[in-house]
């Protein structure tokens, strides 16, 4: 366990350079080896940053070089998949961003050709690692709130993304509230049997004419009984909304957000305290780090990453089935689309 | 306006006797003038615990007293509607607990009624007169979270009801949701066009073999756009759980459970805080004498009540709609059952 | 136990009346018997109100009734002392409104009469029965906290007096620090020994041309060794400021000002709450009545007030030595003064 | 601005090595040249584990080296004046860990040689930079509480450090609450006239054989007119409790201790939240690295360092003061020791 696993980044944009900059210097146990890009301006300046000499425009050079043992998959969604054939080929082993595909079949080929080379796969799910909702699970595991019977999940962004993305990222559903999707399963500790799914067009008619929806509710019904309610919206304008409840029969946990700093300030009009702190680099900086310690240790101590090939499929067959029941306004089982 | 209200009480159970105190000594302009119940008994220990001298068996006696003006009616609910029927056609003013009915044409027969007479009716939806839901009522009105995008209610019991009111309660939609319901619209401010209910025994399974579900969670689309989502419990074990919270273009309110203090204890082991109130008794105590304060200044002043007839008919609506949701796993249309 | 204790209040101003409506009609086993004000209109109409038939403008006119065996005494704090020797010797039961006198030989007079009557006597420190503070006494009591080694008061007023109150009044330390006198002692559980007081003008220079002071610091030494603060401040612009902390061996008990709801507003610029409750009379509504009922329950059950004569006589030897303190700037030993 | 720092740590204890990771990959514009550290293998360890070559056991290896143009001084308290008079005539911009020397006279004439070096001092009162206390800072500074009135810390330690630590350290008021002054000077803006000290053992009889107090409580007099309490304990069972309070003419701001995560747990028993973070390495993480941040960045632009040479002297007299004032049980103003 002495020696320091070699990284390679696949993909040097925001949160690719964030990535590298954990291995670069963060995470115990790991070396940034390499940065590759197709844009080769961008690997150049992120490993000009972090001292890496290794810079790259195709990740295939990064599969061929025999120091490299795992590689870091930040490219966009498109690549995820055949990026992670090769890599397994390669016998890497694979932290690959979510989601794998918008597509069930490239997903289960992704995870076959990871399964044959007998590498790990571990998804970025990183809101699994942040330390509010990794409490949640715990107490919950622990059965410290009993049999779940109820969950709910706000989950608002604080500005839509652009429109260029929302043309071709699948939608709300498999864009956002996938990351709720997979925290439904993480903190239930169940799978989801059917779901049913409201969406409007309440902030920006744009979105509406791309197709999309920006607010969104689904119901879920979990196999062991437990009922479940997410929320969406592309805007909350009082910033990043990111907060769980989960209800049983010994008791409820529940989170707040995350806010900048602990003041209050009473005045003779309000008591007021700082907005949360504003989107997910600033609110998931913990657990970007965290599941990349996760994912070296698990190379280092040869164990299973914690984050699972189905807990990789799992959420965008849930996006699916929720953008069926929204379109035709009934409950879909997860089956129908699986 | 000198002069005081003479009202009378109708049914002497826990919820009339509570009525019957306020108006004895703590509405500023009301008098308690008689109490009448069928348990004869029970209506001579509240008068005499209060000082009233005249105690009746039958309701019909305060009808024929000319110097009662106004009637509270906290009978059984079976009896509801006839009562009101009565009471209007004497030319009383009409204050009757929740629902009127749980049949849609004993509720429109007693509303006819009381239109016909052109007396006043307000329903006993007290959580309308709570601090807090009244508090988000004005915010939302106000356009302090400016076009409400999403509603959720939390309404958890600490315990179930004893099986002899489950048998006859017309279910948990319909005994305990319906203040959800009218909670809903009263603080978004606008109709439920369309819901969606999961229902489950999760708690006692006597309560199934009743009929009826113990945990349930129902979708609410308003007619303007805005979702909602509200979840019932018939047991959480940590006490009344009593939270809503509005979502919107320009921000959002939310409103935290009561407590019977405000310490907070930390030892080597947690901080901790009291349970919240027990139950609606605790929780309410002031809602139950803001409405009471309000229908009584309502006779006073000639005004309108501030709960309508369409309030005290909807929610019935919705119950029966999210019954019949749940039984067939599918969105009902309120339309479908109103 | 079944017969009401019949009581008489003396002094019709707005602490009169408060208790005057309780005793009417909230307090089990109570009657109010009798109002009587040297400003006979004023005891007129809170007769009237109230639905008393026996109106005084002298209070022995109380003392010689019979029928009355409890006195409430809410008069100007100069007569304190003289009504409660007189209805001492009159045998009846005593309630008096907080201080007994701000000369400690005519407080002493006075509980020697109540002794030697053998009558009961609980002073009006009705912050005792406040939920809050009774919570914090049980946990210290109960050692949830250990051996208590810090105490912590903030006690500050939403305004200051009008000026001819505080000309008369005594000063801060003997109009208003001695509520917080008597709250450490509660908390504490201890005596104080020696204390050190700081004291400036920083609110209205007024206040400093009638001799006092509007804004403080007092530090305590308590016989036990816990060290305690306590700051009084005139002016809170943001209402009622009100809280207590207690430090100890095995923890820390705290407790946050009482709000008029919970619910909390976020927009783009911030989260908002509500001001805490504005003042006493909305803020200590329970602990008015509570207080109130303990002194009738004592009666009706001839046990000992939970305030004694000690209770009484303490804070006004404590206020003077923070006075001393003040003007020396020197820590001041309670004997000195004592 | 382009060029990065060379910076030199003079000491790989606990503090320097932290200080050392922050340098050599946290800072923007910094870059770790080298470590030394009586104890070579310390240095080597922490050198290693860092990619650093240069490696001295003698710090004024690090002085003579042109390459290096700062150092940060994390060595024993006792050595600080002299490295500081020595890296200051060799040139070098200095941190150094708090306090510069016990020993007024030593203090005076390290910042005598750092003005007449010209260079920059900064002194490591560390928590100036947490975001709570910041945040603080620019409130009263804004004016968005007003003057002044009222200032109140708690500051209080898990455990007491060990009783080799307490023999030499100069006692609780100059190695804990000198922190507490220095954020005393800081959020109010302004300087102590006068202070009064209460000390007690109530937590370990052997920090008083050793001369010093466990427990502590001190008054502050400001020249402005605030007044403000500090309370030091070296042990609360629940974890490191660092408040601040200022109140002001306009409003008051206050902040709660920072937490591991958000999470709420209500049971039957009780609503639980997890304890405050357990120390200073853990509370303070941001702190740390926004203060280095802070030095390299006046390094490179080249501005006057944010924590002055006043700033390094005052808390001990302050401590001097405070010691004095409890040994003799009066008020001492600064300037009897001064």
């Amino acid at each position: 366990m002495s020696e320091r696993v070699n990284v390679a980044v696949i993909g040097a944009g925001r949160i690719g350079r964030l990535h590298a900059g954990h291995l670069a210097h963060r995470i115990r146990g790991a070396r940034l080896a390499a940065v590759t890009d197709i844009r080769l301006e961008a690997s150049r300046q992120c490993a000009a940053d972090l001292g890496v000499s290794k810079v790259f425009e195709d990740y295939r050079r990064v599969l061929d070089d025999a120091q490299v043992q795992a590689v870091v998959i930040c490219s966009s969604t498109d690549t995820h998949a055949s990026i992670i054939k090769d890599a397994a080929q390669a016998g890497k082993q694979i932290f690959c961003e979510k989601p794998i595909a918008l597509d069930l079949k490239q997903i289960d080929q992704a995870l076959a050709a990871v399964t044959a080379a007998g590498v790990k796969l571990q998804v970025g799910f990183n809101r699994r690692f942040d330390p509010n909702f990794r409490r949640i699970r715990e107490l919950v595991r622990e059965g410290a709130i009993g049999e779940p019977h109820l969950l709910r999940i706000a989950s608002r962004d604080p500005e839509p993304p652009p429109m260029e993305y929302v043309r071709v990222s699948g939608g709300i559903f498999l864009d956002m509230m996938i990351h709720d999707f997979d925290m439904a399963r993480y903190v239930v500790g169940d799978e989801v049997q059917e779901l049913y799914a409201l969406g409007g067009v309440r902030i920006d008619p744009e979105i509406g004419r791309a197709g999309d929806v920006d607010t969104a509710v689904v119901t879920l019904r979990f196999a062991g009984g437990c009922f479940g309610t997410i929320d969406n919206s592309r805007q909350a304008v009082y910033g990043y909304d990111q907060r769980v409840e989960v209800f049983g029969s010994k008791g409820m946990v529940t989170t707040e957000n995350n806010t900048p700093n602990r003041t209050r300030l009473a005045t003779d009009a309000a008591v007021r305290e700082d907005l949360p702190l504003r989107f997910f680099m600033e609110r998931y900086t913990e657990s970007y780090l965290n599941e990349m310690n996760a994912f070296i240790q698990c190379i280092r101590e040869d164990k299973d990453p914690p984050v699972t090939g189905a807990d990789a499929r799992v959420p965008v067959v849930m996006g699916k089935a929720a953008r069926l029941s929204c379109e035709q306004n009934r409950p879909v089982a997860l089956s129908e689309v699986s």
